[in-house]
């Protein structure tokens, strides 16, 4: 399918995937009379944003190739003709993030993607296009929603297995509820921040394992967490739940995730009550949402559960999806991408339609925005850990990074860049398709100095 | 001080409390075009209400005796005339919740309840102050603030020790960390209700305790949990945390709660990652918030804190309030309200600034309107027991709640009511002074009947 732009070979972005996002440019290009005056013209929007002076506002979007698609301004010239938004699309595309669209529900989201597939193919049905296109590079990209609420759950059961193991042995390593739930905990919503924000090393109190003083430190066991994570469109109400047949219809998309966790703060506070200050400092997401439906030729089947779940967790035959999720680590004066992890979505031992199921059992209320994460993804083998906590076993043995050993890491250290990539590939009708996410990067900056009494 | 309405003696809302909250009227009688033709006019609101004809919108009120105070109303009259209010109470109070009023900082909150307790005393200096008057009968009462995200901290001693005896013996009931740290986690925002609504008992998976069975079921052990919560005024970025000295600062002020358990399904999912769907099934509030200002007469030492807490948790000399709490049962068909718990805020180990300084000390970031949790109350004798969990020794013991002995309870039954009220008492200058927080109730319906797989 060829687009109305040129979209790279490589990218992640062909017009089969479509995801959401949110964005503002320097002038509002998406300006309602201004595309009303530029109708069918082409505009170099960098030279015409000059021309108008707005304060930015920020928008709804979507991506093709290094191009970003201003869903307002699309809005704007009714290209939004459908049964679901055409009394929709201006209001909830002009919205600062996708919360009002994602509320619509899945028939809506379809219907979007299916007419942006449409006027952003060569030919368009839509000469007039063409003025909602921004250069990705002119456009800042913002937080694509609003996050109500935050769970992140645990369900790499090797990651579970590896981590059980370093903490109580080979035989106790998975705990009696991991087969049987989704096991889960409220994360921090306030400190969600969109890839490329750098974040302060963070402090705590810290207990010596040996001596067991409990001190005052900048955290020294840094990790990151590869994950993914996925936002709730339409809710369900305090007391009903989510059937897990209908699970799909209120997943709206998939983002990558990294969740930063400081393993000596966490260590020392868990007890009993889960993690707590390891964890809140910071959690970064991929800023373009992919919707299940881009992802669906992706489809494949989830590892077997014994034991059988229970009702209300009944799985599908090809709940998983093949996602291939690769970490990467640049030190710091640096631009060596060096790998860290390659990983695959597809490895989970619960799915997200159980993860949603079972959130909701208790008559747990969603609304639209809120993002749940997957838990740490690792594989099977070495190079598919998704922590440093389990690569170096705790600190106990270098991971090498580089070919000749120079450059090896136990945990994070300051400068380090931390990226996640994801993407899908598979070859249909002799043609490869490619769905990516594009990247969830974040470096670390040394921990801030603090005067605690004033 | 004499008011502009008669307030009765016993009223948890004198004039030296003024609480925020948010109202709405089914006729808004703080509608801007109706203030300005009716000033300086007392109106009956209820039958002058009939006249126009507006949709009910939410605004920010105050309370004095069972009158609600309409600030919105107040605004437009123009009577916050002080440097902080000034250009910003029109539209702060015109909010539906009170998230940006708290986002003006202490120093606005302090000239907004000088300037109520000014014009809402008898003789008032604003005859037209009247038509902000409403009647507590003719209002709905909201949740005061867009909750972004909640925490619950786990702050009394006596709780921890009684709980950590059940589950792990007299030697090891506190765990390690918490005479070092406020203990605490992450609830769940979007399941917060106000008092008054009422809930459906929850459903999920239990594991029986000695066949080790695991089985789906409506919650057998449903609990409550006497709490207090506050609000988080002003917030603080990302990455800079909130000196101890200056976390007063950021107080907006407290509510009751009641942090409703289900502890069979705690207790099975609860390992490693903390209580989640035993706790996010709804959680209940007191509508009006009470200012720190307001229970400044009412500071107390806190307990003493062996080992000295770490310099960032550097205790005040009075940094705890002396705030009785009551919890009490009501049995459905009954009007009996049957006492449960006499407890005390004061009792708490930890402080509220302690925990606010502990929760952003790794740079987590607040924002107006989270709310942090106490944690269950309890104090040092059996009447002071904050759940039923510790008063029914998880179960196996009745708590006899009539005189007769015919009422007992282990856990929560369908139908019965909790309420949990608050107030703090002095006699100053020969004066008696009651501060209050009103009532947090709520009921607890059957379990709903749900089809899990369509």
């Amino acid at each position: 399918m060829a687009a109305i732009v040129s979209i790279p070979e490589d990218s992640d972005f062909p017009l089969a995937n479509i995801p959401f996002g949110v964005i503002s440019t320097a002038n509002n290009v998406s300006d309602i009379s201004f595309i009303a005056i530029s109708e069918s013209i082409y505009c170099d929007v960098n030279i015409v944003a000059e021309l108008i002076h707005i304060q930015p506002e920020k928008r709804c979007a979507t991506r093709i190739g290094d191009h970003v698609v201003d869903l307002a301004a699309v809005a704007a010239l009714g290209l939004f003709d459908g049964p679901k938004l055409k009394t929709e699309a201006t209001r909830v595309f002009a919205q600062p993030t996708l919360n009002e669209f994602m509320r619509l529900g899945r028939a809506a989201w379809q219907e979007a993607r299916a007419k942006l597939q449409t006027v952003l193919a060569a030919p368009s049905t839509s000469a007039s296009v063409h003025t909602a296109l921004v250069p990705l590079a002119a456009t800042t990209v913002h937080l694509p929603a609003h996050i109500g609420d935050y769970t992140d759950f645990y369900s790499s059961r090797e990651h579970a297995f590896n981590v059980g193991v370093m903490f109580r042995g080979r035989d106790n390593a998975l705990q009696p509820n991991y087969l049987r739930l989704p096991v889960g905990y409220h994360g921090r919503a306030s400190s969600i921040v969109l890839s490329g924000t750098s974040l302060s090393r963070p402090c705590g109190l810290i207990q010596d394992p040996v001596s067991k003083d409990v001190f005052f430190s900048e955290s020294k066991k840094l990790d990151y967490e590869l994950e993914t994570a996925f936002f709730i469109g339409a809710g369900n109400s305090l007391g009903d739940p989510i059937a897990i047949d209908n699970a799909e219809d209120h997943i709206f998309g998939m983002v990558l995730m990294n969740d930063w966790s400081a393993r000596d703060i966490q260590a020392f506070e868990y007890v009993p009550l889960g993690p707590f200050l390891g964890k809140n400092f910071g959690t970064t997401i991929s800023p373009w949402i992919v919707t299940l439906d881009a992802l669906e030729p992706f489809r494949v089947p989830q590892p077997i559960q014994d034991p059988a779940p229970a009702a209300y967790l009944k799985p599908g035959i090809r709940d998983a999806y093949d996602i291939q999720l690769h970490a990467t680590l640049t030190p710091k004066h640096s631009s060596k991408k060096y790998m860290l992890s390659k990983t695959n979505f597809k490895y989970l031992y619960w799915t997200m339609k159980q993860q949603l199921a079972h959130h909701t059992v208790n008559g747990c209320n969603m609304l639209p925005g809120d993002l749940l994460g997957s838990g740490t993804i690792s594989g099977p083998d070495p190079t598919s850990l998704g922590s440093l906590l389990e690569a170096s076993l705790n600190g106990k043995q270098d991971v090498i990074l580089s070919a000749d050993g120079s450059v090896t890491r136990r945990f994070i250290e300051d400068g380090d860049s931390l990226s996640i990539t994801g993407k899908c590939e598979k070859v249909i009708n002799g043609k490869r398709i490619r769905i990516g996410f594009g990247v969830c990067e974040g470096t670390i900056l040394p921990a801030k100095k603090f005067e605690f009494n004033k």
